[in-house]
């Protein structure tokens, strides 16, 4: 009876609480009445803001992923989808029970600018259509939440974010990964000391599946569409932006190589602070959408590793296998996609401020850039904000 | 340039799709109109039954649960919400956005009954109220929701499957174990042979947090409150029920010893096919909600794990530590509730049959009784069905 | 520049020790000169005892082992190999560089008992040889270490112990188990306290690969044979021994059932603590020898995995995949079976106290018999010591 | 009973062997004479090689290790060992058991060379002695085995190896990380096709304990002390040399800036098929000795992890810890010296060539260098071979 004289209290007197990793559990409060989703912030929200009435433009890959959060969530009503394609609002319309009333061919968007009633807008179009609706829409004075980039260029960037700025909406650029719970947590606990003064930043992004050869061609190359999300991630795991950059790239795909794009990147920054960042990059992995996060310290490491859907093991004679890692991103950023609009209404409702600044969206493009030239020139640049 | 020589073919040209157990991902597609959440039955639904209407009674722990998943879902229309305290209405309908006319004191429910637009009753009362619900909402042709057990005794609860029957409306019981993705993948692989002939079946179910005092007084004791959950578990999964049954029981906690309750449980199953089950329950897990499952033949072992929000990992002199496991079912079944609403509008839309059948339920109460009779015993016990 | 605030002390000023559980690097120290195996017990060793002079009994399984951690221990000498077959001693005369003289056939054997240089023996024969070794050894004032059991009856190996306590001479029946690093460490931690009073202890332990069908005719059944392991390690672990016992069990092997054993087995233990035990055992897990130890209380769980050469992972379409856990006992335990032997030698010396006792050996027993005594009873039975 | 009819042959029937990954399974058989260390190569050793004799030179930290090695293999005999501290030779002669006319001091160590029974010398002295000691155990007829670097500039190398190949004896630079389980397996397994053709190498190797500072000023800095490593397990995995290289570099402690070296490093190497590769190094990771190795291709991924003493968790309310992966590289690599040794023996007893050329040894010289002078020019310089 070796540990029959161990006492422990009373766990019936004792609260039990989910530890703050456990966001569902946070959630289930919410949904149950229980807790509100401004309660961090103890500020009142003005009655007409209660609910956040959006717009949403386009229904591509990003698009459909907003338009469930959005109904799924009691704090938005969607007023409008705009969407091209009939077919596509159809196909929504009849699994949201969308009435033809929000339904909006871009030729007829300006009912949706005029509309009082819309807070938002969800900007979701291709890249070339971003920065006219972003204009557009804050000139209307609605708020604007678009996924990277902003524009096209870092003038008409600027010009937006100069815009937001005097119109006095918020302007947010979707950078899903810091809304991810792991990411976010990892973050916390790296600026609260957990590691130390940071050594070292890694971050893995290989993506799955392929993206189509289209897509690849409009894409804006994978420095500008796959980089930047790493490179936003290490600057703000950091809390600072790098000084120098090096980047080694290979197309091991023939159809790659022939739109003159890489599919394979490594690169590596150096930051005031000494600190080194490490990141490698692919456009096709078949095990899964393998998307890492590290960070080394003189006190340790913390390390957000890849999510899968369960658990499970089978084991035979051959090893121990699980199933594979989410296969994509609106698996693996389920979270990250939902938060990042939460944040957004936070910023609508006053209740808390924009996350991502322009500073952070223009220093991420200028950054993509310079890895992008040092591929060509083989010399470690230095980035001229 | 060892491996310079191997060859895939392009990515570009074979269709790289999700894996089975990305259930994620499968509710993207749903959520984008690129799929449908009835696509596998490949039947028609009935025009008016699109939209499920559904009437909720109760707003406890389960209750807010169900009223967030039927809020979020495209499927179901939420017409009342029956609940004793307007405080929780209240609080709920401000999350939610609820119109007074959905709120309903229970002095009143008679208009849920009566009104034709309502297809079904999704009752999560405390159990003493099951009974007379569940028989209303039948006779009222509704379909019906009871979260277990159905009534309070075998006599009551097959009187009101008789019911269901005689009515030709669905009576399911919320087993909401098997509706989570990895028992139910798990199952599915079991009886596709991944182990072969099955062994031995091993669950572990560790609560937490320790519930209320108050609550474990009417709870019905451990073993219809606890252990209905693995026996249904055990028995889905080998696909057939005991012979004979043994358990040994402890009240470690002075507060459960002075109800005559226990608080640890350990106890064995024999099947007929010659497999044995093993189970040990705990009431008061501090280091989380331990639920798992296990499965163990001549080919091999397959095992459900606890699950956690995210895989972070924090290295230091001391080890290496992971967030802990979901704090409660709320988080852990979060998926399992989720579906089994789903599979409710399944039955009800004509696309698939119950899953949880009357025999099941009620050789689940008798195991469960005849266990805690084998406690006093000391004695392997028959059931005797 | 988040963290660069953060200072920590230089790590050329600080000790960086190896944590408690990296016992390789333990044994570098030792190997190195650095340490000393006796250090921790701060004795002096008797000049002749300095190296253990031994003699080994058999070449089977277990004895094979042994000679390799003989050989390569700078703290015993191989005096003798008794062994009947010849080309069995050739075969290790020759890996191991043995000479003629060290070779001895068993009806020459009484020459190692009369060689005073001779201070121990390693027992490692079939089961029916034990008793006449150990107390032939004993007489002749040898050490003795022999594997489970000490011999085919009680009364038998209570005979030994009692002349092992007469001619003062250590008798160390060799549960390798407890000398395991991982169940070693779990059972001090658990005993200082890591996870309260002991609530539920949990053992499994599944063959591979399935012993032949004649070394299972020998065996002594499932319960001799394989049970007193996880009983001997459940009391250690606990620190008592079981009132009550049950089992359940199944032959599901043909080959199995025809000699009227099990394959197959539940068990489960009540202790005077009310702690509760399960064990569940397997003749043949196809996916590797399958050990593991789980104990839990009201602070939480400690668990002891089971092991694989290495951590290598293959990331596939089809999920992750592990290697196997290790194939047999020769690998699992191979550090328990170099500890129990570098125990003997502390005993030898002086420096250690028996672990595994008199009553320990002789109590697992009479639970082993009891609890193949209620598979048949159907009942809890009680353990009469 | 939805399993019963599953049927799988019976196991006594068929051979269970051990999975290859299990190299304490083939140890074992070895050791219990069932096969032989020379097996593979079905190639008879000659008589006189049987046991090949050895002199160890220098008893630092991987001297002990190899003195530990050759105690404990029954392929080699320690003649003699030559250390120029008569306390440490004390120190292991008292816990090997040596005698006095093997140990050595330095001054008298002709008497080793001129010994025609040594048939090897294992050099493990500071590397200024290695060029010196290697050329005359070559002159002498002896197989050598030398610790990295083989001489302190490339030109001594360089002749060190050209006098191998005229006296026709092996000498073995020890890269033992190429004998490590898990790094070989994983480099056959990419060797063979595992994950297509490769696309990006990722090596880890962060050090502890930290060094201390007058090792580091001997260490030849972290690219000849520390990367030669990771390059030569790059190049080894790849099957190639790089044409490109690069660097960056920090020194966080001001120990290490106060001597010109970095204490943290990220390289990037890129080959002629297109492969790149990202390492980094650390002086100090608290956490544990931190060697990790990925390779990644269209077919998937392949990595293997750290290592730690075994799978023990802990769950509290604070999250599941295990404990620390392997302190240093005593216990990281303990399998890794042995088989470097192992390996030695075959070259010498004829039964396999030499798996580290001088082509290799000298390529990784030249790589550490370049990537040294990319720190210093910000640029990826090409490597001059």
């Amino acid at each position: 009876m070796a540990t029959v004289n161990y006492t422990t209290p009373s766990p019936f007197t004792e609260k039990q609480s989910a530890h703050v990793t456990d966001y569902r559990h946070q959630g289930y409060l919410i949904g149950a009445g229980l807790a509100t989703a401004n309660k961090k912030y103890n500020k009142p929200v003005p009655e007409d803001l209660k609910v956040v009435n959006v717009a949403l433009f386009a229904l591509g890959r990003a698009g459909s992923i907003h338009l469930k959060n959005i109904m799924s969530s009691p704090r938005m009503c969607l007023k409008y989808v705009v969407e091209v394609s009939r077919a596509k609002l159809k196909a929504v319309a009849e699994e949201w029970r969308l009435a033809e009333e929000q339904l909006v061919n871009p030729e007829n968007d300006e009912k949706v600018f005029k509309d009082p009633s819309v807070h938002a807008l969800i900007i979701a179009t291709p890249t070339y259509l971003h920065k006219d609706l972003v204009m557009r829409g804050l000139q209307a004075g609605k708020a604007v939440f678009c996924e990277k980039p902003i524009a096209e260029d870092m003038e008409d960037t600027r010009m937006c974010y100069q815009l937001a700025q005097k119109v006095g909406r918020p302007l947010l650029c979707a950078f899903n990964r810091r809304f991810d719970p792991s990411f976010s947590h990892l973050q916390q606990e790296v600026h609260s000391g957990a590691v130390g003064r940071v050594q070292i930043v890694k971050t893995v992004a290989r993506d799955s599946p392929v993206p189509s050869i289209d897509y690849l061609k409009i894409s804006g190359g994978i420095f500008h569409d796959c980089a930047v999300h790493d490179i936003d991630l290490t600057c703000w795991v950091l809390g600072e932006y790098p000084t120098h950059v090096f980047a080694s790239a290979t197309a091991f795909l023939p159809e790659v190589a022939a739109i003159n794009d890489y599919d394979t990147v490594a690169f590596t920054m150096k930051f005031p602070s000494g600190a080194l960042s490490m990141t490698d990059l692919s456009r096709n992995a078949v095990y899964g959408y393998d998307q890492r996060l590290e960070v080394f310290g003189p006190k340790g490491m913390v390390a957000a590793g890849n999510e899968r859907p369960f658990p499970m093991t089978a084991s035979t004679v051959k090893g121990e296998t699980q199933p594979p890692v989410y296969h994509s991103f609106p698996s693996r950023y389920q979270q990250g996609y939902i938060r990042e609009l939460d944040h957004f209404c936070d910023v609508i409702q006053g209740l808390d401020d924009l996350s991502v600044t322009a500073e952070d969206t223009l220093r991420v493009t200028t950054i993509a850039s310079t890895l992008e030239k040092s591929v060509i020139s083989g010399k470690m640049e230095q980035v001229v904000y």
